[in-house]
């Protein structure tokens, strides 16, 4: 049986490197995609554009979740809402940032397109740990929507959630990343900005500590050079 | 704390009945409907329409599910698969009207909203055994997407899935509605035809026989008038 994985391609790099690993471990690719108004949508599309260029999916979905939009709670998209400087020492609370339940949303279309092409896993590059504590990038999360995926679906429908680095360290992620030639130049991380990076919010922040410690130079360009 | 619940509504019988049950149980209601290029998408949001006016929702939010007509694989939504004569004696096997996971998407759309909104519950006029035999219809699916949606949401947020028909038969179904006053007229079941119920499908097929049991005329118009 081939083996079919559809992997969640946001365009940052933690996706990125996702499909790298997904890579060794399948035989077709499929990418999807989505926009939800964001602020950085239309260079999420064209990282987007650019890795299905490098790794040649079989397939690809790109799919418009307006609802979010409508739905709203989020800076990430809301206008009127600035998004803040990095400001992660907080680990309690839950990030402005943070889009209700967006990665929920983004499995169970995976889950719908997996069952009509017969793609026998999901791949998602969560981050658990060193990242912005999103309720929906716990690995128990993960656990529990597969055994909803499990009973929800046709009985021979067999999907299963693959989390490769949840529990890995941003520079691990990086140094994964360069081991599998992971083009990083088309992958963008910055809930800002379209064009040159703003180096400041969390994504940035988590970003470029990762790059620094793992003795990389980040290849996207930023508004201030010293990066 | 103000109750406030989001509900499912397709427009058929089942989420008909099912607004009646949580107007009974909650002091808000909200309701989401979906549009995702189904056969009877106008019929469907005219019933809707008219269920806003007649319940008076608190808020209601339509969202344009269009990728799940990208994705296909269901004679639900493609107009190159006809619509086959009712046939559910062959329990085993899930109908072609099955559209993949589609529950799944609705209810995670329904945690996104419910997240912000602050709603403690979400109700869908699921039916599992006096039904089409979808794998998304099963209690068990319910209560493991609960558990889920606990992990994958934010601390605070609590909401609770309710399937309050779940067991009922379809007579069942219209004997509560009758008695809660529901609004049949309002309603659309007919996977076929926007203007006249054709009386043949699974679903026309499921409807006629509950009318039947419950003794009651269905009030919605047929092809053929002996219903």
């Amino acid at each position: 049986m081939t083996k079919k994985a559809i992997i969640l391609v946001s365009g940052g790099m933690d996706s990125l490197v996702t499909i790298a690993i997904a890579k060794q471990e399948n035989a077709e690719l499929y990418f999807l995609h989505a926009n939800y108004g964001q602020k950085t949508q239309t260079k999420e599309q064209e990282c987007f554009d650019n890795l299905v260029q490098y790794y040649h999916p079989k397939d690809t979905l790109t799919v418009d979740l307006t609802y979010l939009k409508q739905i709203g709670g989020t800076s990430l998209i809301d206008i009127n809402q600035e998004i803040k400087d990095h400001n992660l020492n907080d680990s309690k609370s839950v990030p402005d940032t943070y889009v209700p339940f967006r990665n929920g949303n983004l499995i169970v279309i995976a889950t719908s397109w997996a069952e009509v092409i017969g793609a026998q896993s999901i791949y998602i590059g969560a981050v658990e740990e060193d990242s912005s504590g999103y309720p929906d990038c716990r690995e128990t999360f993960y656990q529990a929507l597969n055994k909803a995926i499990d009973i929800g679906t046709k009985d021979e429908t067999k999907i299963q959630i693959k989390t490769p680095i949840i529990h890995k360290t941003k520079a691990e992620i990086i140094n994964i990343g360069k081991k599998l030639n992971a083009p990083f130049q088309f992958s963008w991380s910055c809930y800002r900005n379209n064009d040159y990076a703003c180096g400041s919010c969390d994504s940035c922040f988590l970003r470029l500590k990762a790059f620094k410690k793992a003795g990389m130079k980040d290849p996207i360009p930023y508004q201030n050079d010293n990066h």
